[in-house]
């Protein structure tokens, strides 16, 4: 069978696969056992407490798990020779023919909500370890209290605290215009927002009050933030039309119930799928963890916190409307949202290609942002590569071309480590060839998908005996049945939307086609 | 066949299931599956958070999990007039054929390390929700910390904080001798001890520092909290024997991994298998909990709170070496443990019989607790008993008769209720016939066993990938493997050990036997 017919067939199943209801959830069951079986399963024996297992170590939260014991590695080249590794060879990005830069903006979004790893304390983290969108609703009830309106006027029910500019609805600004005063006493609460050095006036009066102390890195992950606050202000004004009885403390919760889950099937429906080679769609279907030995308490590990930095995914300028914007230019400033809108940002987002994860091909405003990842994971003691490949069922590299196929990258590894057993974790991850069809190297692809799948659907609001009518309504149960992707929320919630697809994958994007463009 | 010859091979069926390993672990496995399953599994769909399902009830755990949904109970008579039902008639106590006092003893020990409902909001828990023996090792890092010596000289490291009464070892004393003064400053940490009223200083001079604020209720309690704590200095010393390079913190650390674990077999091997019915004994084995589906994070419900209030074990009086002490000096007291000795107060635990739980039977000087009780149901607007019942699995009773075969409870109830429909939960629970052969009655007894062995099992020192020597030395491994009744820990820990078997079942009980005593 000729490549071309074969993809061509290959495409057809998937085709099948997804328009064939009940074999798309066997499908999507057994995609997500086999991945999550490929390693052990919680509770993890392991946590950043301690070198051996112990009580604290298995119960205190604050600390990350491990999903391998610490180790001393013999080799640890300075950081600023890695960074060969890393640093786009003559400044030139190599784009992803798969990826629209709304792939980083959601991850990132999505990962801040429940890896946040204590600033000078990488052992230590302020995550729930769970998918709460803590982003928008807050870490902490005390956090929660201060971000709600609080009403109980009709039409004023159950509401996130907003401003709105014009039609457009965003978060309040965290400060009052042109001082460092908090515009609102209540936010003295919430977390101060995680930036490198002090901003300018003209940042920080652009800065919104949210849950999380990285919601604001970006106009990025502000724009997915204000999409949902307006989903969630969206469905409390419609439940309180549904539900005229309901006091502000019902409808503000039910309304987040809702808006939970369609985050979370966002996150399988779209950004998973984006991520797998696989050519039917993955369904977020609850009932594939109710009875799965891998349901169990969740935990974030020290690994899983560090595998996630994917700063190789940013161009090393993002264009927008009004204009190109340096990477220095778009941290911790929303004002480019707050300039075109969040439709034209959803659509500047999903109308540019990412850039390819992986080796020599981080921007230079992040590189030393590569030296804190190649460092935290000497820190927390990370067992070399090779160690994880055993743990999550592949065969060690023998070889350094078994990791990259590019001379050059092997050239760098056996330059830097010698030997492939001593190539520390997070350079040998991200060093390793992509996956075809996917924007992933393999074994973070693996461990991505361990992680995401059994910690995204032991979520409580998809347990079999929660996930039902009355605890969303059957408005809003049907509501989270009809939605898959960041574009359905966006259609609701702008005033006017774009011809722009809100896509993480590219257009021209073709599975398993030879002729057709190659991540 | 006679009802002689029945219940003769019907105990020596139980003896062969126990005499054959094989079969006792797959017996266990069916006993405990189908307990489990007689209803709904975690995560619960409510707790006392809200009336409906929401995000902060299912994930904030200083409220209470609840097995069925609040609703307001149409009959509510003055609990007063509920006494009629609890009072022993002309202060007579029913005595029990089967249990000792050890029995509850070890009950009440036991429920105060992970039942603790706030006084006065009887919605809230101070629970970490796990047998933890925070009783001894405190509810907090801050007051473990507290309650540890925290020595790096050899021969004492890895030890709680002790006191050396001859050859008897003590918790140290919370205040310092003659004064409210805390004895340590450390202690401030502590939470305090819950009693109801002050308590003169002769008393405060007899309470220990220790992880509660409940193992000083009673002698027996602390008790159980002394053996222990002894328990766990016994195995710190000898860690340092076999690892003389461990610290403090590590010697510290892994006795109380051993020691919370022995404690979880004695609750299954000792304690359980004096409740349940069945003549064979269950076993502790940790693999019936890792591939099965009730294992899911724990939570105690506000049910399971409410229904180890199991104040009609108690007799009227204590019997003591030193002479009968009447309950309300049996409170807040440690002097009569002082006294005789550990051995003494077990052996006085042990050798004289608990009364019977049920209606009719609690000692007036804790009648006003069971008022509490009946309130406490109300406050938390738990269903009635009947819909209890069809929760779990069994019919709703139809007739008072069908709740009780003692014709004055039936009566009472339906005094105080008109119809079975309305009955309480509280009150319903207690007034049913006991199980033939167990101490407790039948709904009591199912509702114990859900989640008993769901929250037990569940404890991540068994879990699939931490139940090894790893985590508990081979050595301490092997005591685990050794041990099953607190007699097995008493006899390492007493100068000299007496006569009397450390029992909770009368040494002349026979299973089944229709000749011998009956509950």
């Amino acid at each position: 069978m000729s490549d071309w017919l074969e993809a061509r067939l290959f495409r057809a199943a998937g085709n099948l696969i997804d328009g064939w209801a009940w074999l798309s959830g066997e499908a999507s069951a057994a995609v997500i056992g086999k991945a999550v079986g490929s390693t052990r399963n919680r509770p993890h024996p392991w946590s950043s407490f301690s070198d051996y297992t112990c009580w604290q170590g298995l119960t205190d939260r604050s600390y990350l798990a491990r999903h391998l014991p610490p180790v001393d590695v013999p080799v640890q080249p300075d950081p600023e020779r890695v960074r060969a590794l890393f640093a786009r060879p003559d400044g030139e990005a190599q784009i992803s023919r798969k990826s629209t830069c709304l792939f980083p903006a959601f991850a990132q979004y999505l990962t801040d909500g429940f890896l946040r790893t204590v600033p000078g304390q990488v052992d230590r983290t302020t995550s729930n370890h769970e998918i709460d969108l803590c982003t928008l609703y807050g870490r902490t009830p005390a956090q929660t209290r201060a971000l709600r309106l609080k009403s109980e006027e009709a039409g004023r029910r159950g509401l996130l605290k907003s401003r709105m500019d014009g039609a457009e609805e965003f978060p309040p600004f965290l400060y009052a215009t042109g001082t460092k005063a908090l515009s609102d006493p209540e936010f003295a609460i919430l977390d101060a927002p995680l930036v490198d050095e002090a901003l300018p006036q003209a940042q920080l009066d652009t800065l919104f009050a949210i849950g999380g102390d990285r919601a604001n890195s970006t106009p990025f992950t502000a724009m997915m933030n204000t999409l949902f606050l307006r989903e969630h202000n969206r469905i409390a004004r419609h439940l309180q039309t549904l539900h005229p009885d309901w006091n502000d403390e019902r409808v503000f919760q039910v309304a987040r119930n809702i808006v939970i889950v369609l985050f979370i099937k966002i996150v399988v429906e779209h950004y998973i799928n984006h991520i797998t080679p696989m050519p039917f769609s993955l369904r977020a279907d609850p009932s594939v963890a109710w009875h799965a030995e891998w349901n169990r308490p969740n935990w974030m590990t020290v690994e899983f916190s560090l595998l996630y930095r994917w700063h190789a995914l940013m161009p090393d300028a993002i264009a927008w409307p009004t204009g190109d914007i340096p990477l220095r230019g778009f941290i911790a400033n929303n004002a480019p949202l707050l300039a075109v809108g969040l439709d034209a940002a959803f659509s500047a987002a999903a109308s540019q290609p990412a850039a390819k994860l992986g080796a020599r091909n981080t921007a230079a405003a992040l590189l030393h942002i590569e030296d804190r990842a190649v460092l935290q994971a000497r820190t927390n003691r990370l067992a070399p590569y090779n160690a994880y490949r055993v743990a999550f069922g592949m065969e060690p590299a023998r070889d350094f071309s078994e990791i990259s196929s590019n001379p050059q990258i092997a050239a760098t590894l056996q330059d830097l480590y010698g030997d492939p057993d001593h190539v520390e974790f997070y350079p040998g991850l991200m060093a390793e060839d992509r996956v075809k069809d996917s924007p992933l190297p393999g074994l973070l692809l693996r461990m991505v998908a361990v992680d995401a799948f059994s910690q995204a659907l032991t979520n409580p609001l998809l347990s079999e005996h929660v996930w039902n009518e009355a605890t969303f309504t059957p408005w809003g149960f049907d509501l989270i049945k009809r939605t898959s992707k960041l574009g359905d929320v966006l259609a609701r919630n702008v005033p006017h939307r774009g011809p722009t697809p809100v896509e993480m994958t590219q257009a021209d994007w073709r599975y398993g086609d030879p002729d057709g463009p190659v991540a």
